[in-house]
């Protein structure tokens, strides 16, 4: 098996940080910003040096091509260098400099490949500067319309169109053209990894979401006034209902439920919470499972509501349905772990990934390795330089298994 | 018994209601501010009208004079002209115009009494322009110096002092002086006059409220990535400790316990909530059963975050005492209620009157009339006709047989 340069991996991780540095060791390099288009000009030339052909595409994502022995749909490698507003130095970094990494050894050992291979530096992945999140690969992939992700403003008003202008980001490269195969290596930005003492996690997909608002209906009151017993209390509604989620989801395993946002209208601290607002992101590899715990869910709220005196309605805000990656792909990732003799597992991805969008455009497949505590969007995330090294040795060798080795 | 002009009464709580009139049958009359000043000068006209003598302290209170045959301390009527900024026709403004109906009355059948009586408008009751509520009999009665009170500004910088200097309401009269006693009547603002379907609470004293701030610490994490043994979800904590809070309550008859603001730091819909934040408002007629309760809480709390690898605080933001108003003067409104054979109940007071502050100075007592469904802080607060004029009949012949006819 091929391996890769952990050390250059390591040293171009550490120089494309000091990109937007923050004073508490994290990046800023929000989507299509002066820091991002910095990031961006560093990986070009890092690309050009080593004989890569640099293209944009129209919502600008980023492609650096080596060409193969035949003329026909590259493998892709890639993820995204914007950050959150106070970032990590890994998150989407590690996947376009381990690509990086990957072409400079086939370059080094003079490997030439029957496929080309492309480097992707996807637009605005992170949804911090322009919602959603993703847009560039949606855009490719055919998710989101051009006009639609041209329009995108920040929150000064700012468009995508107009930012793209502003850093020369916008190319004519056309969008969802045929791609072999796309592989991205990513931080886990979960625990599963390092509870299981693993290096490597082979993503066999994505697991079904579904973002799910509540609205509870009581009756607002005087703190001091309203015997309990006549209360409507939208709060003490709210609790029980939440109560019952975490109980359902600790019935199923896998069944992530979280209630991340609650929000009491007209709230003060001496009035009874009349209406409220939740959400509720529900998670599971499978659809079916998801949607049978929402069933059951909206019976038990019945149930309290109605016991309670009030009202409450549960709309579903986003449905994303389990992705299964392709399945050839997954297996030339696994064999690569297996032959490189690392830890590996096969898991679910929990976070959303620009491989989504492209899994519905053409064959891909996921590497993860792990990131420390699973903390990420956040200025102290931070991996294992072994770890990243092994990752491009995967990436590498699964990339290579795809393009064929010439 | 004495009774007063019912269809009188009304006719002015009407007048009084056109200034600052909302669209949907409201009032508008922030403290101080030109509605405020607009209704006060009606009700000064009023007074004045009847031989009054009118005169302001140097935080705004208003105070109008019939004299007695005696030159001693006054018997005070009264209560606040303020209202919320949608607020309704009868908070505070029935207690002022009651007692302008009381002196009608006398002036009317030419009874005089031994004691003066002094009808008691209150600055800043409500507490919507600027905190606390309550400020003018606060700073009458002592509980805050007069520079504090003045100082006060409200959502627009503008000060108390500044606000009275506009309105030309500030007065030489002297805070703190003597009061032989003070009666208040006002609505109810919460159902159970209504649901004992009786027309008048003899109110007792108030409650003693405890206002608590509840942190809890959990972490933070991703939504899709986290698995839930290994969560330490804030939320789910915190519903858990909210239905202890309700069965607590539960437990021990006239507890009140409210759970009106929860805010997660740094919430989002695929985030776990690692920091929240809640309220707790606790009351009941006696400090010792509440204090109680809070220790009980503790404990409770301290088992369900241990379980759960959480920490959490709770602060006492406020301690309100348990107030119990003076014995006589209840009787007095007791006897007056019965005397005048209306279905009446002895209550304590769930909201907070400038009568609580009267409380610490003079003796003090007040008369509840029901409110329909409850409501108050409302352009809806609707009362019945007949119920305020009980009311009135109840606060004159309390306050004759206080002051004593001559």
């Amino acid at each position: 098996m091929l391996e890769t340069n952990g050390e250059r991996l390591w040293d171009s991780l550490m120089a494309m940080a000091e990109i937007g540095a923050t004073a508490n060791g994290g990046s800023s390099r929000l989507a299509l910003s002066k820091e991002d288009a910095a990031g961006r000009a560093l990986f070009v030339e890092w690309a050009v040096a080593e004989g890569l052909t640099v293209v944009r595409d129209t919502i600008g994502n980023l492609f650096a091509r080596r060409a193969g022995c035949e003329d026909r749909a590259p493998v892709v490698l890639g993820s995204h260098l914007d950050t959150q507003p106070k970032g990590g130095r890994f998150d989407g970094v590690l996947g376009v400099l381990a690509a990086l990494e990957a072409v400079r050894t086939l370059n080094e050992k003079r490997i030439e490949t029957r496929a080309p291979l492309e480097i992707a530096n996807w637009t605005n992945e992170e949804g911090a500067r322009f919602t959603p999140a993703m847009l560039g690969s949606s855009v490719f992939a055919g998710a989101m319309t051009l006009t639609e992700g041209l329009a995108r403003v920040d929150a000064d008003g700012t468009s995508v169109a107009d930012s793209l202008a502003a850093t020369a980001q916008a190319g004519d490269m056309r969008l969802g053209r045929d791609m072999d195969a796309y592989f991205e290596l990513h931080i886990e930005q979960g625990p599963v990894l390092e509870d299981n003492a693993n290096t490597i996690g082979v993503v066999t997909g994505g697991q079904a979401i579904r973002w799910l608002d509540i609205r509870v209906t009581g009756k607002a009151g005087h703190a001091g006034t309203t015997p309990m017993p006549v209360r409507r209390d939208g709060m003490f509604a709210a609790a029980e209902l939440m109560r019952v989620v975490e109980q359902r989801a600790g019935e199923t395993s896998g069944l992530l439920a979280t209630i991340g946002e609650i929000h009491v209208d007209h709230g003060s601290r001496n009035t009874i919470a009349g209406d409220l607002r939740l959400t509720l992101d529900l998670r599971h590899p499978q659809d079916d499972v998801v949607d049978a715990a929402i069933d059951e869910l909206r019976g038990l709220f019945n149930d309290i509501c109605e016991r309670r005196g009030l009202a409450y309605d549960m709309s579903v805000h986003w449905r994303s349905p389990a992705l299964p990656f392709d399945a050839d792909c997954v297996a030339q990732v696994r064999d690569a772990a297996a032959a490189l003799d690392c830890d590996w597992q096969d898991m679910i991805s929990g976070a959303g990934h620009d491989a989504f969008h492209l899994a519905r455009h053409c064959p891909t497949a996921m590497i993860f390795i792990p990131c420390a505590d699973g903390l990420s969007h956040h200025e102290a995330e931070s991996i294992e330089p072994e770890h990243a090294k092994i990752g491009a040795d995967v990436l590498l060798n699964a990339a290579l298994a795809r393009a064929g080795r010439a």
